[in-house]
């Protein structure tokens, strides 16, 4: 299957999993955050505010798992861990800023219209 | 609170539900489905093949409230129901494109990168 099989748009279609991953509020802030390069799991942490430590670790490992980030344990005392986005990981950088950017650049147009919407 | 206070990266921020909403997969698939133009229900949930109706409907419904989409009910016997991006919407075709192209064109890797990380 190349990439030209892939159509999100049939209902058994494996990209749908994936474009949910990337698509999380959490793997978007990561994405973001890591942009500036390695990072400790406890900047991470720290930067990612709200972030639960169940939900930091499950989003590094998934992207990890998807390619899209690099986990390196150096041997020291105590461990050092640092997380990195991949080559592949910095191509998403594009597309989630922009959907940062839309994000932030539209909460008051859309909080507008929820308010007229709730008040009809 | 104008644009600039809206901060991602804060735990409170109501950027992260917008971020959550836009970015989910039938989000993404039905905003770029409406990109053709005005369309019916039924037509919309031919087009995004596996969507429920229970999904469907909600995710409508969550764009209406938004402001993203319109629903013009045609006085008509059975009457037609039709849902359209408004202008804000419409802004959310380059970057929802985007993460979907992201999301077809680098699937092949993703799945390389899966099967290493689970073979491990």
């Amino acid at each position: 299957m190349d990439d030209l099989d892939w159509d999100l748009y049939g209902a058994g279609c494996p990209t749908r999993e994936v474009l949910d991953r990337i698509g999380d509020r959490w793997t978007v802030l990561v994405v973001l955050t890591l942009a500036e390069g390695p990072m400790r799991y406890s900047e991470l942490s720290a930067r990612v505010q709200g972030i639960s430590q169940k939900m930091l670790t499950q989003t590094l490992r998934a992207l990890e798992r998807d390619g899209l980030a690099t986990r390196t344990v150096f041997a020291q005392v105590p461990p050092r861990v640092e997380y990195e986005l991949t080559e592949m990981g910095r191509t998403l950088l594009i597309p989630l800023g922009a959907i940062a950017d839309w994000a932030t650049g539209h909460m008051d147009n859309v909080r507008a219209a929820r308010a007229a919407f709730d008040k009809a």
